[in-house]
């Protein structure tokens, strides 16, 4: 079936694109469990009420094999506790389609993490484009102090795990401030890795 | 296989970006009969000598079904004749895999041609995103009177069928310069459609 061209205008200081088919906003409420200081959370939640913490709008042609989905993500600075806003993060439910992030505006870091539980952050800013490859659970984190803008493409098959992070309590870092007004990494201490068939079973490929 | 993620800068100026696996370049003498004018293509090559007409930077992580291909795209201001510069344009090898621009710098459009011979228009500034389809033919014309920049991604099994255009002597309408300094769609004479088994063997599913 012939479809339509598609044009979409990013908007790089407010976030969000026209031509989308979708958008989603994620409050401070939905990501309840992901922060290491459920106190902070809770008095952050008290005190400034259900914050929009980011929002993603898209454009998804279908989930036909080959086909590529398109978007604008947009998140707040801010902290809960030590630890920058971050967004839920997933693997992709088939795992070895890779994703690809462009930064349009602020400072921002996208964290990966292997099945096996190895770490790697990239910095984006404007014009960085992060690759993450197959097989890389992903999160992105807002390290700087103005909202966090990126353009995102990733195959249209692909699919969201988002229940895996919780599964092993979190990824294996947090992203927390340091104290000369940069980050830095620290265990999650409650993190549980992944067994050797987990991270077998995740590491097939759907082509 | 585990990969590690990977970084580019793009630089919306020179265009371009590191972290690329791969770099090509058309010259003048690399597009011969791709334009209306030969006479006009003749006496360009005579006084500019064989001009850098676009270069492309990609990072291509493989063929595997599934991932994603990404790059920067630059294209000088030029003219041969009334004719704007054009890249060489292309079907998918896969037709059914779509692509996506992303305007960087300068004016440009994306012209499309279904297989049947439908012509469609995409105007590409600074934060369009132009997403191609599957199915179309697609080319990039610059219309302004500075470097056109662009990202794109593609799905990495695509494949790129150049002969298409050249099968059809071309695509079936040209991009002129018009009188009042903008441009304007001309039929092209020598333009021979394709016939209804070609289009239908062209729009076959390959997921």
């Amino acid at each position: 079936m012939l479809r339509e061209p598609v044009s979409s205008i990013v908007d790089p200081d407010a976030g969000g694109m026209s031509g989308r088919t979708g958008r989603y906003e994620k409050r401070l409420s939905d990501l309840v469990g992901l922060y290491e200081n459920a106190e902070a959370y809770e008095a952050l939640l008290g005190s400034e009420g259900d914050l929009l913490v980011y929002d993603v709008e898209d454009f998804r042609p279908g989930e036909h094999t080959g086909d590529i989905n398109y978007g604008v993500t947009r998140m707040s600075p801010g902290r809960v506790g030590r630890e920058f806003y971050l967004t839920r993060g997933h693997i992709h439910a088939k795992a070895d389609r890779p994703e690809i992030y462009f930064g349009q505006r602020g400072y921002g870091l996208m964290h990966l993490e292997s099945p096996a539980g190895e770490t790697r952050i990239v910095e984006i800013k404007p014009q960085t484009i992060c690759y993450v490859p197959p097989f890389w659970i992903h999160r992105s984190v807002n390290v700087g102090d103005e909202d966090l803008v990126m353009v995102f493409a990733y195959p249209s098959d692909s699919g969201q795990d988002y229940g895996i992070i919780e599964a092993s309590n979190g990824m294996r870092h947090r992203i927390v401030a340091d104290n000369s007004g940069g980050w830095e990494l620290v265990d999650n201490t409650a993190y549980k890795p992944r067994t050797d068939q987990q991270v077998a079973a995740l590491m097939k490929q759907y082509a």
